[in-house]
C-alpha cells in the first residue's frame, strides 16, 4: 500500500529540515519504506478536507490504505512498530526507547517551542525582548539534564532507536538560537544523527521538495 | 512483579488529581493492576538517586522488576500494551488511539502548561498580568479544534481508550481556570472520564495519599 504523508507546501524554515515532516521522512528512510508527499498550503490546512485528516490543522499526516494518522510521535511509533530498525527487540528496552520518544515531545520540545510561540504570537509585545533570556534558560535547564543523562554514550539507551530519532529532531530546533552548541556533547549527538544515511536522504528530500515548490501566489 | 510508581510527597495541587501520577494510577486501575507508591519530596527529586530513575527530575516513574520507565505517556502506553482494556484490538484503531495519546501531551498540553510556567517562573514579571489572556486564547484555540473533532461522540475514536484517558487528564488541568467550562461538550467529556470507576479509585487513592502525608518539615 502506498504511504502518503503531508508537508508544508513551503516550509517556514525554507528547507532547514526543522518542520515535523522531516522526522517522519527520516523514520520511513530508516525503515526502508517508500512514500509520497502531498503538499498542504497554510490556507488549505485550515479547511475541512485537511481538518478531517488532522483535527488540529497541522502537518505531518500519514495515510496508508484505510489508516489515517496524525501526530509525528504516533506516526513514527507506528512505522517503528511495523518495520525493523527503529525499536529494540527486547520488551523492556523497547518500552524505554518509547519513553525517550515521549520525553522528546512532552518534556524537551515544549520549552523549545516557546521560542517560536514568543516570536510569532508575542513578537510585537513590549515584553518580547525581555522574555527571550528566560525562555532560553528554561531550554538550557532541560538540555543540561539531557546532557547529564547522555554522558559520553553514543545514543540515549543502547543502539540507535526511534527515541534518538525523535530527540535529535527536537534538538535540531535549538541550533539556530545557538543554544545547542552550548552543550558540546548534545551537539555531537545531533551530528551523529545527521550523519546517518537515512537522515541524509530525508533531509535532501525535504530540501528538494521545499525548493521545488512554486512561490506562494 | 510488584509495580511501584512515584508521586509528589505532597502534590502542589493538594490532592485535586492534576499531578501526573493520577493518570498512571488511572491506567493501572483500568488494567486491574495493583501498585505501590513511593513518595518523592521536591528536594529528593533533584538528587542523584531519583535522577537515575527520571533524568528530568520529575514524577511519575514506574518500576516493575528490571524495568524502569519515566514519562507518563510511555508508562501508560506500556500498561495499555501489556493488559487489556485500554487499547483496541484492531491494529489501525490501536494506532489511532496512540495518536490521541501523543496529541494530548504534545499538542493540547503544552499551551495549558504555559499557564503554570507563566505563574511559577514569570509571576513576578511586569508582563505577567497582560500575558495571561494571550495564553488563555491559545488554549481556547486548541480546545475549540478538539471540540469540533469530538462533536457529540462519547469518546474520541470509538470505545474509551488510553487516548481518552490521556486527553481527559490533560483537559482536567483547564478546569481551575474556567476555560474548560467554556466548552460544554469537552466539560461533559471530562465528566464522563471522571465517572469511570477506575478513575474514581485513582482519584481517591491520590487524595488519600496527599492528605495522609505529614506536612513538609
Amino acid at each position: 500500500m502506498t504511504i502518503t504523508i503531508t508537508a508544508f507546501e513551503r516550509s517556514p524554515d525554507g528547507g532547514m529540515g526543522l518542520a515535523r515532516d522531516t522526522r517522519v521522512r527520516w523514520a520511513l528512510e530508516e525503515a526502508g519504506q517508500p512514500y509520497e508527499v502531498r503538499p498542504v498550503s497554510f490556507a488549505a490546512m485550515k479547511e475541512p478536507a485537511h481538518l478531517a485528516v488532522h483535527p488540529f490543522g497541522q502537518i505531518p499526516t500519514y495515510e496508508e490504505g484505510d489508516l489515517v494518522l496524525f501526530e509525528s510521535g504516533a506516526i513514527i511509533l507506528h512505522i517503528a512498530t511495523r518495520h525493523p530498525g527503529l525499536l529494540p527487540q527486547d520488551a523492556n528496552a523497547r518500552a524505554r526507547a518509547i519513553a525517550w520518544m515521549f520525553a522528546a515531545v512532552n518534556t524537551v520540545e515544549p520549552p523549545i517551542l516557546e521560542i517560536v510561540t514568543a516570536k510569532f504570537t508575542e513578537g510585537d509585545k513590549p515584553w518580547s525582548k525581555d522574555r527571550m533570556p528566560l525562555i532560553a534558560d528554561r531550554i538550557r535547564h532541560r538540555l543540561g539534564q539531557l546532557a547529564t543523562r547522555l554522558g559520553d554514550a553514543e545514543w540515549l539507551d543502547g543502539a540507535f532507536s526511534a527515541g534518538d530519532l525523535m530527540m535529535v529532531s527536537v534538538l535540531l530546533r535549538t541550533r539556530p538560537s545557538g543554544i545547542l552548541n552550548e552543550f558540546p556533547s548534545l551537539a555531537a549527538y545531533v551530528v551523529r544523527g545527521e550523519a546517518r544515511p537515512a537522515y541524509k536522504r530525508a533531509f535532501a528530500a525535504q530540501l528538494a521538495f521545499n525548493t521545488a515548490q512554486p512561490a506562494a501566489g
